[in-house]
């Protein structure tokens, strides 16, 4: 695993790529389309969204150059492919464009999961294309083209996770290409991706979509006051709740073992908190509350609060 | 229950009080002294706290204009008494103080709970001291005397939950006192208070402070891992874990079944999500994950978020 610090200064003006192809234009692709426009990182932009309604408001917002309804058509010619579209789609989109992908491109994505994506795309991949998947860790509650923005990877991590035997200069110029996006580059195992982000990510929007599901049972006069004073602790739940449906199903379902692993500790723990609270341990209480400040405080010290 | 807007300009400059004594000068005492001094709430604010070093803060600071060892001194002459410590000590603080309280003065809190706080103060509420319990739904994750501002309660709600037969004239004055310190307030009944708090306020905090516990029992390589990927979600589970240790030790000890009967429901409906995940039932999951964007909807409309 290795480190690459970025420079958030002076993106490169050269285009890195004559031809670069967005497959989905969502929050993540819409905010590549701008980045890449501010870096100037391309020549052209072609993107494929599935619903006319996306394609309409892409080149109304001229997110893209050329726009595509057969995704095989948007990543002709391209020298950089890059699928933002949830990774339940990606088998399908694969085999859709494993005919028409130039040789010598590079092949990446954006999705939360990696080891799935590395299955289900990996044998679409002909000889000579550079498969090098990606994951930036960025993002909002808001969906659609019309919620991205360019500096939405500023100063955020992306994770690269080329399988082995990668061509090197593949992932070298992927590497430059999301730092001229303006993040930080992390090269590590899907595997080892996988598990470090069922901890920080997938569980705790997991947990989050839980408690607002809870409090959406509840009765129509409870559930108002809840709203009322939801600034005591439960709003701060209820932004990560509003996350894609789609994309975070996807997620759950591809990454089931390494989520349901975290999930079980979870249970574990909160199950002895609840018999802590139930037979008055104060004791307990307090050595859990006080020893989860010093996480908070690593937090602090890297800068990630 | 009733609602009364607070407008949030031009603060009563004319003292309220004579003389109010702050018993505990933490985030939320400290805070009220610098809201009183802003409006000009008090001619004199006498405080006590338990620790010498944050009697001589407080001092420092001038959070008070006199500072009192024994909490019985400090009450002596005051019109308005405002426990501000943890609720575990209220019942001592209430045997201290029964004795020196001032005829027709008013006695209220800050406390988290409040049918605990009537259990535990009332019975030593003297006749002709009106009782006036309060709950400001506003914090940070931050503690002590050097921690509070003056603008902490401005245009966040405050709940005051006077027992039946209280003087109404004793609740119109704490009404008029912390819409000068800012606030809004509602009045109504302590148990329903202790209801929507459990699911507001503390199920939130009890999950964030288990789920940050669960990353605190990983091996030292994860954990730092988790910690540089935090702003994936996690990041946002910290800052409610990071706060007061003996509050919400506190808070979880006197409002046992009303977070014992919210968390059990937390925990069904994570058990059912983790079934969904384990039998790949996308369908269950996306419609929960479509249902809980409306609470946050909510939000947005009521001006929480």
């Amino acid at each position: 695993m290795s480190t690459q610090k970025s420079p958030q200064k002076s993106p490169n003006t050269n285009p890195q790529f004559d031809r670069v192809a967005l497959i989905g234009l969502g929050l993540i692709g819409s905010s590549l389309s701008h980045a890449i426009r501010r870096g100037g990182l391309a020549k052209h932009i072609a993107g494929h969204a599935r619903s006319e309604r996306t394609r309409a408001k892409a080149v109304e917002l001229r997110l893209v150059d050329s726009i595509h309804a057969d995704p095989a058509s948007a990543v002709k010619d391209a020298d950089l492919v890059i699928i933002c579209s949830p990774v339940g789609t990606y088998a399908e989109i694969g085999a859709a464009i494993r005919g028409s992908l130039k040789p010598g491109a590079i092949l990446s994505d954006v999705g939360s999961v990696k080891q799935a994506v590395i299955r289900d795309l990996g044998p679409n991949v002909p000889d000579g294309v550079h498969f090098v998947p990606g994951h930036p860790i960025a993002g909002t509650e808001h969906s659609g083209p019309e919620s991205g923005f360019a500096t939405l990877f500023d100063g955020r991590w992306c994770i690269l996770t080329p399988p082995p035997g990668t061509d090197a200069a593949a992932t070298d110029k992927m590497i430059a290409f999301w730092r001229a996006c303006g993040s930080q580059v992390e090269v590590m195992e899907a595997g080892h991706h996988d598990k470090t982000l069922a901890i920080t990510s997938h569980l705790p929007h997991l947990i989050a979509y839980t408690i607002v599901g809870t409090v959406a049972d509840l009765e129509d006069a409870t559930q108002s006051e809840v709203i009322k004073f939801s600034a005591s602790g439960f709003r701060d739940f209820t932004r990560i709740a509003a996350s894609d449906p789609v994309m975070w199903r996807d997620v759950f379902l591809n990454n089931r073992d390494a989520v349901l692993e975290m999930l079980g500790r979870f249970a574990e723990d909160l199950t002895a908190l609840q018999r802590a609270i139930r037979w008055g341990e104060g004791d307990k209480l307090e050595a859990l509350f006080t020893r989860t400040r010093a996480i908070r405080r690593g937090i602090i010290d890297a800068k990630q609060a």
